[in-house]
């Protein structure tokens, strides 16, 4: 099959290269030539017709400027091609970006992705999937080349994104607090190398505490994954959340820590580096501040 | 051994079953006669001397109240005989109960508890533990006869509540974070069922959201562990968080649901129904809610 894979990222280039693993003609786009000659490297071919444009770009207006701005690939793409949009967006724009794909005749598979950049890599990542029988259909190549688990949310574009933007709810505040605790305990004599040691064995523990908390203990913030990904997403979810009338206090709270932490000028570390707002806030010291 | 229990809810009958099992002369002592009489009946003797004390009371006031009230026990306990106190209170708090005791030629075991009435049952709690080594020793019968897991968080009391202060901080804002997703999905189309089918295998779970959000599906309030323990537990949490001048913007949101849930006359029903109040302000119905 011929896929094409538009966003050269951490998760893109690793979508990429499980594509070319699986034995798939790829070709890849990014704003940065680096990564398109990375993945040359790997053995792909100069960008040209695909059956399957796989969209990993960072936003929501590069989806649309992707598919449909000036040098849109939207147009270009065969009728019965599948465009398959893995990016964290609003489940609203989900549904306009499907409508007016389909109206060009290609299938739009709704496909949010999770799982991080290792997992990207492996062709291991979660994706949070719906759209209709042709879309699934004509994706499912892609989705088993790159993809451990698939959830098969529903018929209709949508589903996917609002699955993705709890999960994301979720996961943020989770981050959030397991700072929130750790950098607390401190202030009660609990180092967070002990609060590492007992909490995941607790009611207290979360994934995204098990998975971050270590980052804190070892003070390392080479980003997995970066605080600036949370005020994009968590805004995703908040203005979803205020177009529906839902008042979300906690996320709400989460989500000013983060950008309190891009205020700092953290954005681009670890996301786990929201715990400095709270150590600094209350004049802690982390592991590996200066002392 | 002989060990006496004061406080024979859930959780303290629980216990003085297990260490009847173990084979210790166990009394009990409650204000309620018909859970004395309960724990009578599967052995238990006429409250008499004791070497052990394990207080299994709500709060701080009552710890206080059987201790040192006026007719509280410390002053009729043997020297070098243990206190072992499994109440959720402020380090603080614990500190001072500790040197009242030692005063009195007493063992302090500073040691708060989790896992819920069933694991209460079958001995197999887990147990946060402090205090000096003499303490431990003399406790360890006890601890044997009642926990799975004993943390060993050093040898002065204070350290097992705040390690307790810092899991309850958690547990508390994951439940009200569940619940603040799982109706925030539902505004989105993602049903409570199919948010529980999902997350639990992404990046966004946490062991509250998996043990506690089928309550909400199953539309099933019957408390395992009610609302009104978290405006008690996270005032303690903030209480302590206050004194430090740290601050903790996601408790204190969580905290403000909790209040609210119990405000509307929940406070007796399981902490799972802090989802009502979400459900409620965003006009959704629940699982169970009348049609």
């Amino acid at each position: 099959m011929k896929v094409g894979v538009v966003g050269l990222g951490s998760m893109g280039f690793g979508m990429a290269a499980s594509l070319l693993r699986a034995g798939h003609e790829v070709c890849g786009a990014d704003v940065n030539p680096d990564a398109v000659a990375r993945l040359r490297g790997l053995g792909s071919a100069e960008w040209g017709p695909v059956q399957a444009l796989v969209v990993v770009v960072l936003n929501a207006a590069q989806v649309e400027a992707v598919l449909f701005g000036p040098q849109g690939v939207a147009g270009q793409l065969a009728a019965g091609s599948v465009v398959i949009c893995c990016v964290t967006v609003a489940p609203d724009f989900a549904r306009a970006m499907a409508a007016r794909c389909q109206a060009l005749g290609l299938h739009y598979l709704d496909a949010p992705i999770s799982g991080g950049s290792v997992k990207a890599a492996d062709g291991r990542l979660s994706i949070m999937a719906s759209g209709t029988a042709e879309a699934f259909a004509a994706a499912a190549p892609v989705l088993a080349a790159t993809a451990e688990k698939v959830f098969d949310l529903g018929d209709s574009a949508g589903a996917g994104s609002a699955m993705k933007a709890v999960n994301q709810m979720l996961a943020g505040v989770h981050i959030a607090a397991m700072a929130e605790a750790m950098t607390f305990g401190m202030t009660q004599g609990v180092s967070p190398a002990r609060f590492m040691e007992v909490i995941p064995d607790c009611a207290g523990t979360s994934w995204m505490l098990e998975n971050r908390g270590p980052h804190v203990v070892d003070g390392d913030y080479a980003p997995r994954s970066a605080v600036d990904i949370w005020p994009k997403d968590l805004g995703i979810v908040l203005e979803a959340a205020r177009a529906a009338r839902f008042a979300a206090p906690i996320t709400a709270a989460a989500l000013q820590q983060f950008l309190a932490a891009s205020g700092q000028g953290l954005g681009r570390e670890d996301d786990a580096a929201v715990a400095k707002v709270y150590a600094r806030n209350a004049g802690l010291t982390l592991p590996g501040d200066p002392a």
